[in-house]
């Protein structure tokens, strides 16, 4: 038997393998999960030591996992995949405001916080005050969403990772927007930071001679009943890496600028000095959408 | 912009980001990588929920690795991958014996053992004696060549699988043939038996119905000075599963029949009791093949 032949037949043996399985959406996510590996294996033709070398990197990319760390994603970040999953998302969604990706140190409950409350009551830098509307596609305000927010302090760590410099629950606040969709609340401006390169995936981008720096933002979760949830950032305009982040994930819409607030009267309804940096982003939410979602879910229990 | 070029300008931005790789072989792998994820994940549209279920399962399989567990490789061997792997490079030397997968359980040193002994001491079972010859392409036979072997016990387990039941190196040894090429030694006739199924992989078969089991068979790596070194099973003819292998590692070549030598003289020269079952399998090396060798050794060492 010719080798072509040979790996044509044990891909077809493969895909017949999963012939049986009941949830069909599992069925032809593994079918086609099977055509794509074994087309970009025929393709390179890795040596043995190369396929060994592929089964080292995957399991040391599961063994840094952590309750605070989440290496897959970090490697589905800087292989793109975590943003073309959400681009895909999204286009059902074309008039809300643009999702990204969710990042992988969204690990803890963020802690409820009043409007207006400093989000990062440990951390130093730049005091700005973050604000804006959730509005439905109408243009309607929505009121009482629920606001999740979380962002790395100026040294460009998250809480979680930097246990006993950082108390759970510094750069994060879970509010709710007042009855005219309106929200704000204070926080340091962030930095750009590198993604952590202490495992396999800094190793990646150190021998592929990529930088491992995202431009500053501020991470959302916006969520209203009724609503699509929206996993989105805000991107601090001007931030080095802007035109480059490793993980993809920067759209032109919610590049938003930082600007000076020189109104007193304004720094003093914040509780903050005059003058003060300003971050505007109003959050635009679509309507519920209901197809498929029972069988995706019913995947979801089988695969876990 | 819609969604079509929006994808297509993010896998074309992820490809670009790997321009710099210095080693031109991991800049290969990892561009065929990228396009293929992506054309997957662009065919299957993953909902969040889905692509979450997928970090899970990545995670928990590296989770489930451990210094006697190679869940990766597991997953790699179900879903054909393994094999895929063995077949692009065993086409380089079609006169040689067929290759088939290492599998998970190669983990521990086999003892070092001499021609005609039992490798399964601890093991119950039908007596059976394996023996051939290690020969070159030309049919000469290879003087004292290195032969790693290792099996199951009659319940289906690798010695590492069951500590405190079987000791280390229970159903392995590691032979030099002699002179003539010659190599023989004792055991037990090998039963088929499950892969391990109480992991994310199990989970994955169980959700597809798919049956876990390996027809019957004996692994070997066979090595000597100036030859390809092989990874290769003997499958006892006959066992269930045979048209079924779990891990689609069967060729018709490497299966033999295990049959009764009634001969009281054979017996006598291999001290066994008479009749016993009898293994033979000659093995053919190829010529060491040099093309290539470095890069993929760059290549490992970079990723790794």
């Amino acid at each position: 038997m010719s080798t072509e032949s040979g790996t044509e037949s044990l891909t077809s043996a493969v895909l017949e393998s999963f012939a049986e399985t009941p949830n069909q959406r599992l069925k032809e996510i593994l079918g086609s999960l099977t055509k794509h590996l074994h087309a970009f294996i025929a393709e390179v033709e890795p040596s043995i030591e190369e396929w060994e070398a592929g089964i080292d990197f995957l399991t040391a990319t599961g063994q840094k996992c952590d309750s605070v760390r989440q290496e897959f994603i970090l490697l589905s970040d800087v292989l793109g995949v975590s943003m073309l999953v959400e681009t895909i998302n999204d286009a059902e969604t074309p008039d809300a405001t643009d999702s990204t990706v969710l990042g992988p140190f969204h690990m803890v409950e963020s802690p409820k916080r009043g409007l207006g409350e400093n989000i990062s009551p440990e951390s130093e830098g730049d005091i700005c005050v973050v604000r804006g509307r959730i509005l439905s596609v109408t243009g309607q305000p929505i009121p009482r969403a629920s606001i999740d927010v979380w962002q790395a302090n100026m040294e460009g760590f998250y809480d979680v990772q930097q246990p006993g410099i950082q108390s759970i629950g510094n750069g994060r606040g879970l509010f709710t927007a007042d009855d005219n969709g309106e929200f704000y609340f204070r926080s340091v401006v962030p930095s750009y930071y590198p993604i952590p390169t202490d495992g396999p995936v800094g190793d990646l981008l150190a021998a592929t001679n990529r930088h491992p720096n995202r431009p500053a933002h501020i991470h959302f979760i916006v969520a209203a009943p009724g609503y699509k949830e929206l996993t989105t950032h805000i991107f601090v305009g001007g931030s080095e890496y802007i035109e480059s982040d490793a993980v993809f994930a920067v759209k032109e819409s919610l590049i938003k600028p930082f600007t000076t607030n020189t109104d007193p009267d304004a720094a003093a309804a914040f509780g903050v000095n005059s003058p003060f940096v300003e971050g505007l982003i109003d959050i635009v939410l679509h309507p519920e959408i209901h197809a498929h979602t029972p069988t995706h879910e019913t995947t979801k229990e089988i695969v876990r």
